[in-house]
């Protein structure tokens, strides 16, 4: 079955139906799918938070090499990765859905049916929606999300003497992207879900500034530095690898270290954290960080004065 | 100049430019574009509404017959028309956008420049976005409005006896369609907002479901009917044609009524008003509607027990 032979409206009442079978509408929804737009309650002193993400097929993902409900869970982790790292709680997103009249509706169905999945486990429903032709399949989100009121984390709140740290592990993602491209069999990697951690870093009282590692470590602490006006220093002999990295990583003749500094897609959260505070003169530490976070956290490196990132190891400093 | 010439970093730095300039960031927003996610605040005792909507090249435009401007203008037109049918004012949009590598960057703009046009008076500024490779141009759009807790006007809401009114004019957007199809010029409808007069909506005490003609009348009136499990007849004779209409369309040998029931496109608000009230046995006609909405109204049917929607005229009933 294409498709074409369940037409527009046919495709909206089978994502709607299955968005609905043990969906378990947040409590936030008052008015979910079929009106002409959702209507979602925000808690008093909450502020709204809102992200749009695209995964398009031959850019973001390809049915040759990427498990059609692989894409889709993929896709919704990476605009919750956007929540996260600003330490919001999720009401529910909307989902605008292209596909040419000729795509199998399994495959697309794969897609939607990972959305949901992911959609279920975050406790962010499917609220509404838009299904158009196009030339290729995309999907485009928009994931709205709740934040105590002047608690939002930011990146432009570094400050020199602030501490960098990162959840969880780099590289993972791109080595997955890197495999599959050579013939190693489809894609498998699925980034984490860090909305538990944005949400206790926004409660914590010396966080300075948060994004999360979508275009790579380098790039993405890189944007925190500009938009703060500072410059920062990272230690790249304590960056966070996975499991067996090195080794996966050799196989394919590739440097771990550059995976773990440019690859992208880690959707782990990057923070800065201020120094000292009460009793500590270092601030809260890695094992503090992560039993509040409730993830691995490392400690890679210091916020300075300055312009750019720089880093170091047992050989020195190296301009990035 | 091509979209490959400034890439997406350069792409999505000039629209940030654009939006920013003298945009004048509504009240509401916290955190523009930039961070992770926009932070946007309500009032209190306000609830959210989000609705989300895509213009594809062609399918919803062509470039060939499409002025890019206008493009985007009712691009964004066509999302608010969600919200003024939810009587909620607008509070900000995202804004995710695909492109050709091809592409002129002139047209890219034109369509980006509509859509600000629109946004600045509405006062709905851009927030956030995305930027991606695609084999065609497309905005996909995510706008976010604010709406009295529990006011929402919902399709789902029509009872028996409940008048039906129309604001503004049918038809004139499936006219437009059809002269540049014929090649009559390029398209030049832009469909009306409707924001004021929803919010306006909102407020009345007696008012029913609301919906807004995207489908085509028939449609749009078929889909309250059957969210409020009721049916409807509708005054073929008294639907509201724009001026010069009937002329118009002889040339091109169309059906007025028929443009006027299933062109579409007219982004108007079809709603519902409960009979009776203070004083007026029939609750308030046209005249008081149309003052208190700002906009032309016409009354053109009501709604009875039962399914489905029946149209007369003089010359009796028509099941459509």
């Amino acid at each position: 079955m294409r498709v074409r032979d369940v037409g527009e409206f046919g495709l909206i009442a089978r994502i709607a139906r299955r968005a609905a079978r043990g969906a378990a509408l947040g409590g936030a929804v008052r008015i979910g799918i079929g009106d002409d737009a959702a209507v979602l309650r925000l808690r008093r002193g909450e502020e709204l938070a809102v992200t749009t993400d695209a995964a398009v097929e031959g850019v973001h993902f390809r049915w040759r090499t990427t498990p059609a409900r692989l894409a889709g869970r993929r896709a919704l982790r990476a605009a919750l990765s956007d929540l996260s790292a600003m330490g919001a709680r999720p009401l529910g997103f909307t989902l605008s859905l292209t596909a040419p009249p000729s795509l199998a509706l399994a495959a697309l169905e794969g897609l939607v049916g990972g959305l949901l999945t992911e959609a279920r486990a975050a406790g962010c429903p499917l609220v509404g929606g838009n299904v158009a032709r196009g030339a290729v399949a995309s999907v485009t989100l928009a994931v709205l999300g709740a934040v105590r009121s002047g608690r939002a984390l930011r990146r432009d709140a570094a400050r020199p003497g602030d501490r960098i740290f990162v959840t969880g592990t780099l590289g993972a993602a791109a080595l997955d992207v890197a495999r599959t491209e050579r013939g190693g069999g489809p894609a498998r990697h699925l980034p984490p879900v860090r909305l538990a951690s944005g949400q206790a870093l926004a409660r914590l009282s010396r966080v300075g500034a948060c994004i999360d590692v979508s275009d790579g470590l380098l790039a993405d602490l890189g944007h925190v530095v500009e938009a703060s006006g500072v410059g920062a220093q990272l230690d790249v002999s304590r960056l966070p690898l996975p499991r067996g990295f090195a080794r996966a990583c050799a196989k394919l003749h590739l440097d771990p270290l550059a995976l773990a500094l440019a690859g992208g897609e880690d959707y782990e959260l990057l923070f800065t954290v201020r120094p000292g505070g009460s009793g500590r003169p270092g601030g809260p530490g890695e094992a503090t960080l992560s039993r509040r976070l409730g993830s691995e956290v490392r400690e890679i490196g210091c916020i300075v004065k300055g312009r750019g990132v720089r880093g170091f190891d047992v050989r020195g400093f190296t301009h990035f």
